[in-house]
């Protein structure tokens, strides 16, 4: 049985809202990928052998903007390789829990590394150790060297059919999200003591009236992802803060004021 | 500051045995690589673009043997490099959590893909679904493809000092452990309650016999892993089974044997 892609198969379908809403603002491709770069500190690096063969490893890095800064040995095989080609890319996949593991949030970076030197030396290392504490038991060897990845173009996957690429430009310029890594608890509150706000902002700002249970799933710099039970099905839905906000503390007052509106 | 990987730096130095004990049996490099590849259902592919760039991007996989079998899309950039190179490596970390993200166990397993055909797609398949349940949403999609990494070198990293390479025949050939992925809580009990065990099987058997205090931090097929304080600094060892067990539930037999002989 071979099926288009478009078909949805056995898979459950989603239905749609039921008044039209403005579209909400939501984080970019390139503030996605930069927000899952700096969620973690480790990553998978693919490099080139001698003879031009892909290789998959397991390192560790530091930022530097948005360019992940590697520390790794000559002794190891990645190692040479990077000596040997300069052509790398690393994939990022961000601290989530889902049962699926095809749901979580991940971001290919690819371009080639460079050798810091200078001014630039200083700030890698520093990016790297900060990253990297145990750093300082390796990061003086002298057959450790650091790279720092020039990214030529990101490439971010969100989950299943919310992926995007970015423009090397886009990526550098875009910051991650101040929200996003600290708001777990903010959502387990929202989900815990607010459920009857959450549900009033599926039906009058989501486009969903029909809805009966609305629970948070994400919150970002502006605004929340929602998932809607209705009779008709289940759906997702996402609704704006009046602005954008920069920090984990303004996500109280930007949820009070996003009830206030669902219920006026 | 540029040192000599040799010199420890302020890096902790590690007391030596102060008896010769015999050495104790331990997994080999590819029944290492077998059981980290056995550990989870996620890995990163290293695949090649159409320019013959690195292309690391986040996969899942279930296996047949030691063979991962992926399903990727067309429709993305991985499935199409594949499609164009068969040359790939996959980079596989096991589930361990650890303070220091260089100290966690991985392998490289590189080769090359095939498509699986008659009775080996049926078990590709079988063997993909198996490991991603969810994958029955896609996987019969028509821009999906099953793809069976033929292993030709694997790169096992156990953590610091730990690392080797195994053949493609010792690889295929080994198994992973049977103790090792489910034996959290046998540790945890012999660590909360064995201690004075522990403690005799680092002296009397693990050439420790100035250890103040022993934990065990691994348990396989053929042995356990302990941790030793000692009055000139940390230490690790190990001691050996009577003979090596195939499967979890002979580990109480073979540790108190252990710790029979450790008091004899």
């Amino acid at each position: 049985m071979a099926l288009d892609h478009g078909d949805p198969g056995d898979a459950p379908s989603t239905p749609p809202p039921l008044v039209d809403v403005e579209d909400v603002r939501r984080p970019t491709p390139a503030e996605e990928a930069r927000t899952v770069a700096a969620s973690t500190n480790i990553a998978t690096l693919a490099s080139l052998t001698a003879d031009g063969d892909p290789w998959a490893s397991y390192v560790t890095y530091g930022l530097l903007g948005g360019s992940p800064v590697l520390c790794v040995s000559r002794m190891a095989e990645h190692g040479r390789n990077l000596h040997g080609d300069r052509r790398a890319s690393v994939s990022i996949v961000a601290p989530e829990t889902a049962s699926d593991p095809l749901a979580i949030s991940r971001v290919t970076l690819a371009g080639r590394v460079d050798a810091p030197i200078g001014s630039e030396l200083d700030a890698a290392r520093a990016a790297h150790m900060d990253a990297v504490p145990a750093a300082k038991y390796y990061i003086d060897y002298s057959d450790f060297s650091l790279w720092v990845l020039r990214v030529e173009r990101a490439r971010w996957v969100g989950g299943y059919g919310r992926m995007d690429s970015a423009t090397a430009d886009d990526y550098e310029a875009a910051t991650p999200d101040p929200v996003t890594p600290g708001a777990a608890n903010a959502i387990s509150h929202l989900n815990e003591d607010h459920a009857d706000s959450l549900l009033a902002m599926a039906q009058n700002l989501g486009g969903y009236p029909d809805a009966t249970v609305a629970t948070c799933t994400t919150a970002d710099r502006y605004g929340l992802d929602l998932s809607v039970t209705t009779p008709r099905g289940n759906a997702t839905t996402r609704v704006g803060y009046a602005s954008p906000i920069d920090r984990i503390d303004d996500l109280r007052a930007a949820t009070v004021e996003l009830a206030r509106r669902a219920r006026s």
